[in-house]
């Protein structure tokens, strides 16, 4: 547990984005492997990029605890994070936007720092990895996201968690639907991509499951409702994701209806007749205690991102595929988001079960 | 595990109103007791006093299985349930309203049963007595609620499972509220009863919790959250029930806003300029696997009900008081909503922990 | 939340005995009502008594934190516990036995205390009371204890969620039992009173229930096991408390076994030539995210606590009854051990349940 | 959801082994893919081989059920398994072993059947592959047991939800060991493979993990746990699987102590003067509610395991391998279990996180 080397190095760690669970088990391996395993210091900064645009800067030291084991069973992020202000493009108070990516460069050097760790999603290190290259910081990045749309990794930290939580709700809503033969519907995060979606849909057994990636109609859905009841079964469970929209509606109605859930409801209990209720998972799908799968690869990620650094290997995303932890040149990652295929594995299940998606191609 | 005596009466049961967890584990010790226990039949009514109104009267032999443990893990109700539909002011297809009491007297008969027992909540109970008053027919309730209303009982079948489950939805949410800074309201079931909210905001941390049974106003919640922010704490936790509507606020803006959560997390937002954001937590709360609580009660408050109707002793609703299960006269019970009591111990410990209810005595 | 009068008192808090869920739940009530509602300092000792042994006195203080929340959620005391050395018959390094209760009252004068508020079982507060009559020390003490054998409070703290627990263990050793047809025993804790055990037992769908207050036979088992086969259920759930040893069976044969459930799963096995296999659900029963219940209860009790000492009323138990949080004198609580009633709801719900209890009414 | 083809296959499927999470869910898929989508008949066998072994053969027909989502739900295996009996070295009543493998094959002709789906790990995989050489059988198997040792997938079904009950375990045992200062042990399952224990030892916060594929002696663990000492930390959690038998001991002692964890407990208290504490988890591991991975990875592989029978393609295993549902030759895997490599990512990890492994590398 105690140094091995010399103190040589300080390096900085931030979370950036949304947060969800397993950042923590992050922290706790980058902390435990920098400062015991190499013996460096860890400069924890606040907030994200926020903490290197404060004047001081909002940072502190990390120091592995013997009480850190708690780390891994806490949700959210002990630094702090954000989703909001580009540095490239900052909104300003005043409404207009500005660049200050130069004073977050300035924010790094002025914690003496030789290297950075950043844990974020696909936008969070598209941004990190261009302030990186604009600095001269030595950087490596470390993938996470309860959408997991980042490319070049099975997994990315958070994503099993939020898959979990949207299960477990369908888990609830079922016997609910069942006892009162209705048409559920569950709306889960994802922005850009249907990850939590068509995993939780198979995992927890829905009926019809919406994603961005496949088009679908709201004819087709009420159609397979329909021929649900037609054989005798008078409940469905549905799941969308929030931004599965359907072809040819605009933007505004939805925004009106109060999402695409609730949309949906009120839409198919008009064409299907049935009693429908919506609920909106939202942001309980980020937090909780992390499920042992996002603690251990937050752990193997963090291991692997402090020992890049040792071997001077920066510019790089550490990652898991095919049960090893490689690292791979953030450019391959950056700006190429990892959606749902139309034609991989999770589609071809949730059609091999009958799963409605809504799509033209349904028989 | 065999009958024990001459099988000699036939009793109805049906679950009626919400669904809620542990509704399984009563008509499992139900069918328990009455068969294997007293040697008589138990008919299923299937979809509360729905399946007494169809013609032919839907129902079916309910009988135990040796796998019948599976059934107390199971949420919902394996007969179905309905809330919708006064048997006394029936809502009809032309619009009209209709007294059906009589037809469901009649699909009663119909079945040839000796007694009814029926699983309901405060308003299902009182339609299950006036019908069984004018039918003469030997009924016994047992009461279920996730909102914890009936009077008599210290709990009804349902609720602690719905606590747990608003008490988990926090412990999720609070990570996220600190990572990001921001108050986060959970808006929880609770028509006329705040009995969830304030028990899960004890339970889960929360700073506010706005219940129906304690007039609020939006000023004294706005200036708790800014004084949390003047001590350093940043985020907050706001728990409030669905019909806990603040003092002098018309209906319509609410539901305009799309009910009291996102009615609060707008004004908050704008008197507090603090990040907000809302979960409606909806039917999740009614279902899921049931608390071993939930199926404890519900196999404690079962059997009784079985031993009751035995006995001759009907009219009355079985009940869980001070470690005993106990029974009291239906009339007792019926109209006599148990709400949160503004001076009970659940709101003293409340205000003893600094929780900040709404009210102007705050301070 | 700031301090409301001046300060005028000290008061010290300790959680004694075998730790359990709540207890944290406790020491937050207890600190934010003494000190931001009273205005009063918490003095938290280490470790129960022994802190009180040890010079210097281990103690510090308590204040109430910005996030102290987080303490809801963790198992487990912040304090530390023992529930090894009685203080009047404190075990020696040298094998002797030695009156210590007058260091202990000694070591909390030096803390310069007015009062102090002792989370504890059935054993702990009878020390505690005794401690504090002879060294004339205000006292409040707070039920806790897995068991749920203290007298006058319908639950202690900590019970629901090991009850929940064993249910949950059930739960997970039920499939497996039928898909491999055995007969899965389960050891739960208990050692002088059988709650947990019938508790888990009703709730999880349990076939034989064995209690230490019910005297059983291993031929009452095994015929039951046996006749479950005959009726086509080739798989049995058996839970046992750890104290529920079999009429005429010497304690060497059963330590010997490796405790009661591997005595009884080889005896099982031999004679009703089913194959057996054993759980001892041990520590974890203790552990784990307190469940709401236990979150909730133990937030009632730590408020009522401080609130006893500020209007003088000491020597007494808080305790939850009837929805209500009541004290009681300790004098009716000590050595009055609360165990489950042969004749009670649960056993008179196992019994209608069809459940085995073992002893020979049975049949 | 109706037959979309001319009803021309039977296909067989069984389950084999021990039971996991998740063997629903890859029952529920292939009848649903089977059955619905190619228009075939599934038979299923009881039992696992043994079914087959009856006379009559123990099977029968499954269908889609508009219910069968709470299938996904459901622990064990509604088809029943075994782990006992190699038809190749059948173990008879008189003590004999005898080659019953040309019976099984009869009973798979009796049932006319045109090909076999077998769930199983790598011993059942290998039986079955060797069964269906022998007699001619068109078979494809899929993966499944808690232990994760079946080559080229990286994951089998029912690992998941095994990691995250041994994880929950050190949840729940860490508050206990922090609260007494308690050394605790937990053995987890893991015959051949320690996949278990390091997952649940990383994720959970383990300091000491001990596997089969590392030696490791008891004086390094008193070692490391002493040192823990030494810095302030008076608990360990030690983490050990069932067939990680230290270097130099002999089994007999094992056997007598009660299993490794027994042991282990007696060693540790005698050498490091702690107070230990030990749980054997059992099986507990293999039930309960199935993770959303395995009701996810048992229907991508039960659907592809359809398909391939339909495109011909026997004679092989399906697979997950880098966000792919892949399928490779049986011979590729029977025969080479999988491993925890000592030098792959997870043991890098335990060590870059300073987990004691037990060997004498440490230090």
């Amino acid at each position: 547990m105690k140094p091995k080397k010399k103190r040589t190095r300080r390096i900085g760690l931030l979370t950036s984005g949304g947060d969800c669970a397993g950042l923590n088990a992050v922290i706790r391996a980058v902390v435990r492997r920098a400062v015991d395993g190499h013996g460096w210091d860890v400069i924890g900064i606040r907030k994200g990029t926020h903490g290197l645009l404060a004047r001081p800067v909002e940072a502190e030291e990390l120091k592995p605890g013997a009480d850190d084991a708690s780390l891994l069973r806490l949700g959210g992020t002990i630094l702090g994070t954000t989703n909001k202000g580009d540095p490239f493009a900052f909104p300003m108070p005043d409404g207009s936007v500005k660049d200050r990516s130069r004073e977050i460069v300035e924010g790094f050097h002025a914690l003496d720092l030789d290297a950075l760790i950043g844990v974020g999603g696909d936008g969070s290190l598209a941004i990190l990895a261009r302030l990186a290259q604009q600095g001269d910081i030595p950087f490596v990045g470390i993938p996470k996201t309860i959408d997991n749309d980042v490319a070049r990794t099975e997994r990315a930290v958070g994503f099993a968690t939020a898959v979990a939580t949207a299960t477990e709700a369908l888990d609830r809503l079922q016997p609910t639907a069942a006892s009162h033969d209705r048409v559920m519907i569950l709306e889960v995060m994802g922005r850009d991509a249907g990850h939590i979606a068509i995993a939780a849909g198979i995992a927890g057994g829905a009926d019809v499951v919406l994603i961005p990636e496949i088009a679908w109609t709201l004819e087709a859905v009420s159609r397979h409702v329909t021929e649900l009841r037609v054989v005798g079964r008078d409940f469905a469970l549905v799941v969308v994701a929030e931004a599965a929209h359907p072809t040819g509606t605009d933007a505004d109605a939805l925004k009106q209806a109060g999402g695409i859930g609730h949309w949906l409801a009120a839409k198919l209990g008009a064409t299907t007749g049935a009693e429908t209720r919506v609920t909106v998972l939202g942001h309980v799908q980020r937090g909780g205690t992390p499920l042992a799968e996002d603690r251990l690869l937050g752990s193997l990620l963090g291991v692997h991102a402090v020992d890049l650094i040792a071997e001077g290997r920066t510019g790089r995303m550490v990652a898991w595929s095919n049960r090893e932890v490689i690292d791979v040149p953030l450019e391959e990652v950056v700006g190429v988001p990892h959606v749902v295929d139309p034609n991989g594995p999770l589609v071809r299940t949730a059609r091999g079960l009958g799963i409605c998606l809504g799509d033209e191609t349904e028989g």
